[in-house]
């Protein structure tokens, strides 16, 4: 695999996934090679993401004062992967910061071909001034 | 404006954008609490790609033996966007490499306000060994 | 035109439209043969219907207690539509009925061809009971 | 259930059914109120017509002369299907004409709960000529 800026060693990277979800490729997200479209993956990204929160019990009242907001998305592309494919997405926070969190994830195929690699800051809104708040400490420990 | 890594000088990596499109932000890519949903940059940038490359004329016959392949993809959002607000999406190619070039995106909202910006590498595949090949001087000539 | 079930006669059916927006055929809506996709049309439909809805004002405050939900959606396919193409999209309210309105559609290429035509059924429904509710009469004179 | 046009008994419609697929409703796929957008339900239907073809044996070479085309799509709302939920999409041919064939779709809850009823016709397409050619001996015998 060619060198990429969040991840250190790979094996190590690799290793602190907990958590993963299946996504089948769909038609319509197949482009007119036959590949799967790079815009997908971000919402393969999104799905596991949510899939993780809900696991963990994070960000799970989307009617409350504070939201998860995107803050950046990056997504870096291994392997070709095709249409009747399907790729298991793994998540976890790789870091925690005062008021973000940054998400990594990891597509990979079911012979274990390293599909797509990427990551991303989730930042915690307060919805009544539009602004970051703190990450509560009940995150925290949730998280860890 | 937050520090960007892709970004040195903001003002002046501005000023080099000669290309844009606009897009409509769609019902369909506003998420639960009606903002913009954040895998839809990533089909604003491909459209605002494919019709600059159509403009430059490079990468316009998908049937040849080298087609353009995403490498990697990046997005920072600044701003909320909302559903009836529409996007001007700046591109150029920021630098070129022996295989690849790397493409700059820049959106802005009717009033000026940088609601997002991102990059990406776009890799010329050669379809018959599925590796990576040299950019046409030809291809040079016009991004230059 | 072939003969449609929804369209008496298609002279009189297109007269009656008063209401379009223009839509970008995109990259991501194209499929593996170059043509639209049958899935975005859809899209399309949804993005005229609520801009139709706004310019005539019914159905705006979506935080009141009555919504509208879509009852049944079809779409035929008369013309092959490619990327890099635009459709302009008519909407009209062809029928309004106790609780509910039918909604037609018709996609014209530049060309005035007839590209796609459509209808579907808007239900007004009550956000605390489930269930649909009769249209207020203040939406009936903004219709007609 | 209300009565559906392309629906004579539902008893008997629905036991004809014996191939579905499985689709999770995306956290994009979902609107502002929580409710499964009504334009994913069509991507879900070409899901799994195109699983059911490629079981069947039909429609497989796309490379070759003749390539299906979407004739017509409708589909029918009958019960909201929210975030995290899942739906077995069920597909079948109802008939076959000369160049066509008439495709019914069944989405289930895994309740039971009918979500959603749909049919569309393909058509078969003369790449060379644009025009419909008849459905060959062989695809209707691996239908039957």
């Amino acid at each position: 695999m060619r060198k990429i800026s969040y991840i250190k060693d790979f094996a190590t990277w690799k290793e602190e996934f907990e958590f993963s979800i299946d996504v089948d490729i769909r038609f319509s997200e197949v482009d007119m090679f036959g590949h799967m479209n790079n815009v997908a993956t971000f919402a393969y990204f999104e799905e596991a993401r949510i899939k993780f929160m809900m696991h963990k019990g994070i960000f799970t009242d989307l009617s409350g004062d504070q939201v998860p907001v995107v803050g950046d998305l990056q997504c870096d592309y291994h392997k070709q992967v095709y249409f009747g494919e399907y790729l298991t997405i793994y998540v976890k926070v790789n870091s925690v910061g005062n008021s973000s969190m940054d998400i990594h994830y990891l597509g990979l195929k079911p012979n274990g071909d390293i599909a797509i690699t990427g990551r991303g800051a989730i930042i915690n809104m307060d919805k009544s001034t539009g602004r970051s708040a703190p990450i509560p400490d009940s995150y925290r420990k949730l998280i860890e």
